[in-house]
């Protein structure tokens, strides 16, 4: 059976961004409202999930659904399709346009294809055929490419916060932001795209699970990067994760992850 | 003599925003080009400064300015702009959207007016005349306005690094993490932005140099915030800052913050 074509991913983050745009900054994010509560992060992230569910089962019904707000169905089909409406929940309620909806694809286990979308600000990140390219609304669109980068000590490393590992793996992180050139925090999936893009050469992450990761993985290996857990395996099951724009940068990474 | 417009500072943005741009998200950052070293960033603030300069000279020539890139001249005059071109280097180098270009002007020593321009978001945040406003490409335009808060305990909280602290501040600092309900890294100039938006409660930050500061007291003021030195003094001088949307979170932090 023949993959999807990237439009088709592109549409379906289209449908999704119809209800996250329109709750977005939108002031009091949680409220009492007569009796229940009000919390527009989770009606956007239900509504997004749910308008992206709806078009897959219409085109693909025999595919396997798992998605971060209403659950998994059919895990274990060749086709399974990996859905976080909105990552990076806490700039959604902070109003800071740096979240993301991901959607990506696993044939037989393994990431073929996937998107990264950002409607506020206008941009797609998608991979699948081999390519991954970038549509935007202000810089057209373009291939995405990772970077040269000959050691970790020129990187650029992106995490979410110094603060989300566990104490049995700070220090391991720690060794890793010591040795590069510059740090920067709190861009979930945004960081993942701009390694992609070129602009940064390393993320380092933690505890992830698949959803807040399958639709990267397409991204960053067709840019020409390298994403594993910290011990070197496959990332699709999530867990601790580090992507690189160069396989060198990666090794010494992992070097320095090592228990 | 008459402040400027709001106009005239949305158009010293759009002048920066031609210089800036360009540059941004340009790859391979610092690159030797033949004998000399290429530096978008550096090369956009400059460009950008000069371009902001330029405008007010022509129409304020009694005017003092202090920008960050090309020094002062007449800081001691009744009226004086205080430029950062591009704050939020971090960002700019790593391709996120979040820097900020920042345009702040003093009279006798007092901030009056205010602009901070996002111009790949297609985002302004400008000040004066005793309003705030906001324009932006995707959402129009609106009044902005702080949003109520009862308690610290109910806050989302913003700074640009839990690194930045000195060791004498860190303590300081960290009594008022712990104490809010959410913490947000990462976002410079926007964090005051979406604090003057209603989206977050307190910014806390430290070092700050006056044209870090100087944009957005105004913004933050006329959207009904308060923002102060840690000591609760006036905060155009720049130094250890925090903002916040209601009067009782800004005590409740000054009270944490004391030395």
């Amino acid at each position: 059976m023949a993959l999807p074509d990237l439009d088709f991913l592109r549409r379906l983050a289209a449908a999704a961004a119809e209800q996250t745009l329109p709750r977005f900054r939108q002031n009091g994010a949680v409220e009492t409202k007569g009796a229940g509560l009000f919390d527009p992060v989770t009606e956007a992230d239900k509504a997004a999930e749910t308008a992206i569910r709806d078009l897959i089962m219409q085109a693909y019904p025999d595919h396997g659904i798992l998605g971060e707000e209403h659950g998994s169905h059919g895990t274990d089909r060749e086709y399974l399709w990996v859905i976080d409406p909105i990552d990076g929940t806490r700039a959604f309620i902070s109003g800071l346009p740096v979240w993301g909806t991901l959607i990506g694809l696993y044939h037989n286990g393994r990431a073929v294809m996937g998107l990264m979308d950002q409607p506020f600000i206008g941009e797609t990140f998608v991979a699948g055929h081999g390519e991954s390219r970038y549509f935007g609304r202000s810089a057209g669109q373009e291939a995405l490419k990772v970077r040269a980068c000959e050691t970790l000590a020129d990187a650029t490393l992106f995490t979410t916060s110094p603060k989300i590992f566990s104490d049995a793996h700070v220090g391991r992180y720690e060794r890793v932001e010591q040795s590069v050139r510059l740090a920067r925090y709190g861009c979930d999936c945004y960081a993942y795209a701009l390694l992609a893009s070129g602009h940064a050469d390393i993320v380092v992450e933690s505890d992830l699970k698949p959803y807040d990761i399958a639709a990267l993985i397409p991204i960053i290996e067709n840019a020409g990067g390298v994403i594993t857990t910290w011990d070197g395996g496959r990332p699709e099951g999530g867990g601790d994760i580090v992507a690189c724009g160069s396989r060198r940068v990666h090794e010494e990474a992992l070097a320095l992850l090592k228990n």
